[in-house]
């Protein structure tokens, strides 16, 4: 038996709203909603996060992420949309089920987005791409 | 001659310090990290948002949103990864050259996720699930 939330999602042990659904993938609306028409778009495998989901099922997600964005924008007259993926609890993650968001924006809505607490020093950003390089 | 700031960088016309490029894509250090490590992946053919980017450059461009953030995490150390792309003026979009952000996160780095002002009411939620479904 899952305790996984979305798992019980997919199998409809819990009701979601949905909006999607196909052989490897569903989106429904998220309940908790950083604006009305808030969707979540997951594989029906589950996987923990980004760095577990295999590249063909992140692939088909991105792409069925776009068809709905355009839809949520145009059905709510939205302005705007931001796509959002957390991995790991410090990051947002609370579900541990791969997960991307779908937030439609309107003006006036008043999000207001991170800005960084400094630039990098003088060479410190080569020294950077260098490190991350080598994990490559 | 393009004007777009990001093609300027593909063509080395703008220097940036780049993590990765294949046939398609190319990653780099954001510039105005929100912290040290913040990446960005990019097609290198100009699109302006995710609502113009072919499928199969989408696809790509997250497959290789994984790999590069199994590096950038391993390799400075970070506690989790926010994923991010910001579509139109109040989303956040600066550049109008799609592009995903790789956003490293640390404990304690004091970012905030957005929460919403209200949760749907009593039927609300079917209703605009339901215009969405008839945008698809």
């Amino acid at each position: 038996m899952t305790t996984c939330l979305f798992c019980k999602i997919i199998v409809g042990e819990i009701p979601a709203q949905k909006i999607y659904e196909d052989e490897h993938i569903i989106a429904f609306l998220d309940i908790h909603p950083v604006n009305i028409g808030h969707t979540l778009v997951i594989p029906k495998k589950h996987f923990a996060n980004l760095y577990e989901t295999p590249n063909e099922t992140l692939a088909h997600m991105m792409v069925v992420v776009k068809k709905l964005s355009i839809a949520v924008k145009s059905s709510l007259g939205a302005d705007g949309i931001n796509i959002e993926m957390n991995n790991d609890p410090i990051a947002g993650q609370i579900i541990f089920h791969t997960h991307l968001h779908i937030v439609p924006r309107f003006d006036g809505d008043g999000f207001r987005h991170w800005h960084g607490a400094r630039d990098y020093n003088r060479g410190e950003d080569a020294d950077v791409a260098q490190k991350i390089k080598t994990h490559l």
